[in-house]
C-alpha cells in the first residue's frame, strides 16, 4: 500500500498532474516522492514517449493471456517456449510465476518446458490448491512423453509446502520428481549465510 | 539513460510485455529489474487500475499547459496561485522548476506568488538566459506593484549564477532583491557538512 499522495497548495487535487501522481504511486517501490519525481520528468519528457509507454499499459491488458499449455504470458494461444521446436517436451520445470520462468531463461541452461502455477499454496492468504494450475499439471503428465518434474518454487515455506503438494499429486504417475538444489549461493559469504543455509549445503555436499 | 532491456528467450522481445518493460525503464530512477518488477505487478493488476495510469499519462500531455502568468503548470490559463485572491501579488519568489513550487508551497510559509524560470542558466548544457522565462518575469515586475522579489534558485553554482543574472536584469526597476537563506541545514550534522556550508552559517549568523 502506498500512501495517499497530499497534494500541496499549488496544484489542483482533482487535476491531471495530481491523478497521474496518485496512479503512479500504485506502482511497486514507488512512493509519493517518487511519484512526483517521475511525474515532472514526464511533464519535461516529449510526448510521443509518455503516448508510447500509456499504449503499452494498454496493450498489456489488451493483448496478453496465458499459454493454452504451461500457463506463461503469451499473446497467442501457446507461449514461445512452448512453440520452440528445439526444447525438450519430455522435462517439465514448475515455476510459481512467469517472473520465475524469465529467470530460469536468463540461465539460458534449462532447454526443457515449464508449467506456471500461478501462485503457491499459502492459506494466510486464503490461496489453496484449487487456485493454483494444478489441474492442468496433473492432465499434462497423465497424457504422457512427461519423464522428469523439476519442483522450482521459491525456497520458502510456502514454496516448499506447495512443492511438497505437487509432488504428492505426481506421484504414482511413473514420472522422475527433482526439485533445485540448497545450498549456499554463489558470491555469497558464509559468515552471514543463516542456519538453514548452512545446514542444507551440508546435508547436499557433493564430491570434489 | 536506463540499461536497454535484455529480453530473456521465453518473451516475445516484440510483444506487449517485453514493451512495456522498455517504455517503464525509461522513468528516472527505474531500470531494467525494477521495470520488469512493475511489469508482473501491472499484470496481476485489475484492469481498470493499468487503465487509469494510462489514461492519466495521456491526461498529462494533452491538458497540461504554463499559467499565463507564472508560467506554473495549470490546466487553465492562469494557475491555482495566481488565481487564489488570498495571496499577495506584491512579492515574486522566482523557482527554476515547478517541483521548487511544490516544495515550497509544502511548508505553507509563502503566501506570494511565484515565477517559474523552466530552468537555470548552463552554459556546459547549451542552456542560456534566453531559454528561460526571463522576458515575462521583467515584463511583470516593469507592469508594476511588485515590491520583493525572492531568488529561489538551487542553492548550486548554475543556480547561484542563474539568481545573479536575474538580479542584474531587475536592478534599477525599484524592487528590492533578496535570496533564501543559507547556512546548516535543520537536523544535519556539522560533522559532515562541507566547508561551504559552513562558511555560509558562520558569515550569515544571527543573533540568538
Amino acid at each position: 500500500m502506498s500512501a495517499r499522495y497530499e497534494t500541496p497548495a499549488g496544484l489542483d487535487p482533482e487535476g491531471a498532474v495530481a491523478r497521474l501522481i496518485t496512479e503512479l504511486g500504485r506502482l511497486p517501490g514507488v512512493g509519493p516522492k517518487t511519484a512526483e519525481r517521475m511525474t515532472h520528468h514526464l511533464l519535461a519528457a516529449p510526448r510521443h514517449e509518455v503516448l508510447a509507454l500509456a499504449d503499452a499499459l494498454r496493450a498489456v491488458k489488451e493483448r496478453i493471456r496465458f499459454c493454452q499449455q504451461c500457463c506463461h504470458l503469451t499473446e497467442n494461444d501457446l507461449c514461445a517456449v512452448c512453440t520452440d521446436p528445439r526444447r525438450d517436451p519430455t522435462v517439465l520445470c514448475v515455476v510459481e510465476q512467469s517472473r520465475d520462468l524469465l529467470a530460469l531463461e536468463r540461465t539460458a541452461l534449462f532447454r526443457g518446458h515449464y508449467h506456471v502455477l500461478h501462485g503457491r499454496i499459502a492459506p494466510l492468504d486464503n490461496v489453496g490448491p484449487e487456485h493454483l494450475t494444478l489441474d492442468r499439471l496433473v492432465e499434462r503428465v497423465r497424457q504422457g512423453g512427461v519423464l522428469e518434474v523439476i519442483l522450482a518454487t521459491n525456497p520458502t515455506l510456502e514454496g516448499d509446502g506447495t512443492a511438497l503438494y505437487v509432488a504428492s499429486l505426481l506421484s504414482g504417475h511413473g514420472v522422475r520428481i527433482t526439485r533445485l538444489a540448497r545450498g549456499v549461493a554463489t558470491g555469497s559469504v558464509l559468515e552471514f549465510a543463516n542456519n538453514q543455509m548452512l545446514a542444507d549445503a551440508l546435508q547436499g555436499r557433493q564430491t570434489f
